[in-house]
């Protein structure tokens, strides 16, 4: 198996694994078949959509290939047919979750870099293609992104953008830019899973009403 | 009244019946009158501002025209002055709404064919087109969109599309693909209101835990 | 100091300004580190990137210049390290905003205007790039937008932008366009906050089901 092979399978795959944890928040809230699979689509897709319409490449990827749509429908029927094999697999989830961001931000960042864009519109795209779609999952669930209160999530997003930008402006090859962006990203989401690791929150000011 | 004339007419009965359905659920949550206008205006043409933005037919058609921000303004006041009267006509506006629907899912999922997309582009932006619209205005005002948990709807608009997509795929021509198609959708959006048909759920997890 | 450069001036502090209120709304609900920067990031700079996505301008100006980001980011430090002084500060922030308010409403409604497009367009885009941060923060943030419920806030930003456009009809110079408008805007705003004027609400239906 070649390289390109290799990144898109691991490419499918981030999506298949977005789209079942998209479909398993979905069913969670009691929505319908159909509901269920838009936020498995939304999920798996949304943040690559939002990048592809920043940098003016319309109709974006996910709209222009079945593929994604066929494999955010299979994840949400796997969530579905198999929920209780799903939990006994929470572990593996957060893992298959995490190679996904990584992957997905790396190959975000790369997308915009290459499309002749500056680094800071191929970082800040680069981490929304990766953690859009869960951003769009939990505001149509009704519910305060998880992202951006849990856990090194969006952050060691950024360390893969930061890290395939740095690689792109010393000018080393996309292949050394790929896996260790790759490597960087996933490997600070592993370590913040296994140690809990949290970035620091600020006491919020008690009784204030809301302003 | 020649073929062009009635299409432009439905469309902006759509139009003016997506709004009163935004200024109503507005008004329900104590929005103050600029608010019910926006909300208006979100729900009518929300959805084919994402269609556009999605194939890149920027400024979107419905910041292009007067027409659509008129008639959202004026079906907002119509929900505000007319509140008893809409009440008694339950029934009736449901049907306006399910004529919408099929209008806005058949002239949307058109609008991409004729751009020159392909069949995916064509059906998931169709339906964007028709229901996008109700999703924005259920974020926007703090709820879970009852597109994804009730009856069928987005189906219904599914159905239309691929009714079109087909039918252009066979090479009919637009006239023998723009009335079935909207007959099919509001025929099975019809039925569902009628018989009470829904998609299947899914019992959620009792007690779980978000995730 | 030439009009150029205070316009610029301007301009940052409108950033600074909403990136403040950004951060401040989200270090209340709990959010981390990571999440308080997005939200300041997205609640300074989401309407001029909604306003660039719809006419074509990709990628949006915000995601192309590190000033921006690199300000919110100041905003969001600012606000987390200042809780208490901010505090004492509520009337010149609430100040602060309406500058920004009233600058980003002028600054944008020009930029769709000079762009080529007509006037619908520049009146609805001009209002999204001022009050479309402040509406995508409160989504993000789970509640209903402020500004669809309280006090003149985007009636002032259309009055700001009707001025704009009223101006360019008439063919005077961007100088008597730009500063009357942002005065136009600006001091509705402050008669509002001072005097406490609202636009009507509506009676909603007590105990109706939401629809």
């Amino acid at each position: 198996m070649n390289e390109h092979a290799l990144f898109s399978l691991l490419d499918l795959s981030g999506t298949f694994v977005f789209a079942i944890s998209g479909a398993a928040a979905a069913r969670q809230r009691g929505l319908d078949l159909f509901g269920i699979i838009a936020i498995a689509f939304v999920t798996a897709c949304g943040g690559g959509i939002a990048r592809d319409i920043c940098i003016g490449a319309t109709p974006p990827a996910a709209l222009d290939n079945w593929r994604y749509l066929v494999l955010a429908a299979a994840g949400a029927l796997a969530a579905i047919g198999a929920d209780a094999w799903l939990n006994r697999l929470n572990q593996p989830v957060l893992l298959f979750d995490a190679l996904g961001l990584s992957i997905f931000t790396v190959a975000g960042t790369q997308k915009v870099l290459f499309s002749g864009h500056n680094a800071e519109a191929a970082i800040v795209l680069g981490m929304i293609s990766a953690v859009g779609g869960g951003m769009a999952r939990d505001v149509l669930l009704n519910r305060l992104p998880v992202i951006l209160q849990r856990e090194i999530y969006a952050s060691a997003a950024l360390a893969g953008a930061a890290f395939v930008i740095a690689a792109h402006h010393f000018g080393w090859s996309a292949a050394w830019s790929t896996w260790p962006g790759i490597a960087a990203c996933f490997g600070l989401r592993y370590l913040a899973l296994r140690y809990r690791w949290n970035l620091p929150r600020f006491n919020p000011r008690q009784g204030g009403a809301t302003p």
